[in-house]
């Protein structure tokens, strides 16, 4: 271990090498291929490296309770079909969605350099991962990119009182120039199913306007909202966006939505299945300046947030990342005992 | 006149073909060419017959006020570029932008049955209209679409104080079938500008976290707001998806942000004048199914919507199209008064 002297009793601190290795092993472990192990270490590391809590490998503990209630196809090989440069269409085959979007990436990139904007739609995917890793590998390649994908139905639409949108979320990214995007990634519902989740168990009162009770009242009370439901952020437009993305990432790709994923899982709690829409944008193409060109008008806007004392999205997650970048990544040990414990001593073996 | 009976003191009715030739002769009268003069007829007379009174016949007053401070060229002919499919490209030629949309229309529709995904740029524009117009005439093709468009810097981003970003509308349709799409259209920001200038001159407070006064402080005080700025809906969230749409619809496009609109209106408080993106998406294409099969997935969502007593967007906007199409249009007599008198008498003489 390269950072032994850093070790503390609540925290370990790791490689990025050794935390792949690790998350890998895992979902090796799990009975997973290695294409998928591979796919989902990416992606976890990733959100533990960025502190991601709840998004980093933290999610091990979903992929396995996904595969222990036979909610996933282990070795599914996704699917790849090129309708023309603007439509790259992957079945995942009810397989875990990342290494569904690693096949896609290269066409979708390719696609939007060509046409100036195309579209990877994901279907039949078992989905539980943030959209931020996704779309800085889009940003990564000088493209802008948006994401969008229902859930589990768990939100109430505005003025109504029944689980019926998921918490679905709706992700951004812009190619800055230097290391770090513009990117936002955040639920369209008030607050995350996890943090209701937490206020169950904590016995506390949720923040106003999260969520109603079984009649549609509202209320702050996390019990009454689980046997009721949660509610979209920002009234009846956030309501909108959510019912957009339950559209747009549903029946305009032919797939489901929330309340089907949710009848699919039955009451198995397992990750959501259902589609995923990519959109990449080639600012060359679609503003017949240079991307140099086009990054210093935004590099204008956002200085003017930053100067009034704002804050851009992914600030955190990118100060985390630099942090991760010299000490290593943090994993709270308890966490990592739990995952070591999930396959046998192998996980711990490796390391 | 048709409908001569239904005339009241406050309201006179006109038949959609009526009104149509009134928009059209005052807008010849301000000077417009006849194309220019046909497009913005159209979507103020939509407008109207929708009883969206800030975007109907309302509208030709602003029309008239940034023509009358020179903020747009009267004859501007649109120029229409296709590259490849999915990217059409109009320049507006600092024109109106309805007739640089009708433009692009054909093609953009082509375009998505052809690619799945299209894009439409329209650059340089000077831009009144509401996006629903626009989604419509795209749902109506059987196709979804995504429209957004910066303004005038009136709003701070989330945790900052300065007027920054525009109130940025974000406008969705999907073909519903039957004569209604699904349709939303709604400013970012959290209300109206020209509802913060009501509650300024009818010195009524503003609801609570719809803007901040010089110092970024919270007020519900609409003359301290118009010192400070307008706040964006949903907080940071609300926040993002605002900065989204200045850099789709701004550094995407190559063309100017609400902050160099404002710059270039210089105090004439005319019509924002920037770009506009819109996406067409062909469900079949990006689905795989048919259009029905696609379409009926969607109305399974929209049934379960209904039936817990949550309305869809656009609702009453529909239910005043049937209305003014039994009825006839009905226009506020001293709005009507005050539209004639714009020209001169060949406004009135019309009808």
């Amino acid at each position: 271990m390269s950072s032994a002297s850093q070790q503390s009793s609540s925290q370990r601190y790791f490689s990025e090498a050794e935390l792949l290795a690790f998350a890998q092993q895992t979902c090796l472990g799990l009975g997973l291929t290695l294409p998928h192990a591979q796919a989902i270490a990416r992606v976890v590391v990733a959100g533990q490296r960025d502190d991601c809590q709840s998004h980093g490998l933290y999610r091990l503990l979903t992929v396995a309770h996904t595969i222990q209630v036979g909610k996933v196809v282990l070795d599914a090989v996704p699917e790849l079909t090129v309708q023309g440069a603007s439509t790259i269409r992957v079945d995942a085959k009810f397989g875990f969605s990342p290494l569904a979007f690693e096949r896609g990436l290269p066409e979708l990139v390719k696609g939007a350099r060509q046409a100036g904007v195309a579209a990877l739609v994901i279907n039949r995917c078992v989905h539980f991962s943030a959209l931020w890793p996704e779309i800085e590998a889009i940003t990564e390649q000088g493209l802008a990119a948006l994401a969008l994908t229902p859930s589990h139905a768990w939100v109430a639409p505005a003025g109504g009182k029944r689980p019926t949108l998921g918490t679905n979320p709706i992700a951004f990214g812009w190619p800055r120039p230097g290391p770090f995007p513009y990117v936002f990634d955040f639920a369209t519902s008030a607050i995350a199913r996890g943090d209701l989740e937490l206020h169950s168990r904590a016995q506390t009162s949720l923040p106003p306007n999260c969520g109603v009770d079984a009649n549609g009242l509202p209320t702050t009370d996390p019990v009454k909202v689980a046997q009721g439901a949660m509610l979209t952020f920002g009234g009846y437009k956030g309501s909108a966006l959510a019912t957009m993305v339950e559209i747009m990432a549903g029946a305009l790709i032919g797939d489901w939505n929330s309340l089907q994923s949710l009848d699919y899982d039955n009451g198995a709690n397992a990750a959501p299945t259902h589609g995923e829409l990519i959109l990449a944008f080639d600012p060359a193409r679609l503003g017949g300046k240079t991307l140099a060109e086009q990054q210093e008008m935004a590099e204008g806007l956002f200085a003017t947030i930053v100067d009034q004392g704002a804050r851009l999205p992914s600030e955190r997650r990118y100060a985390a990342r630099l942090r991760s970048q010299q000490d290593g990544i943090a994993v709270p040990t308890t966490l990592y005992e739990e995952i070591v414990a999930l396959v046998d001593q192998r996980g711990a073996n490796i390391l």
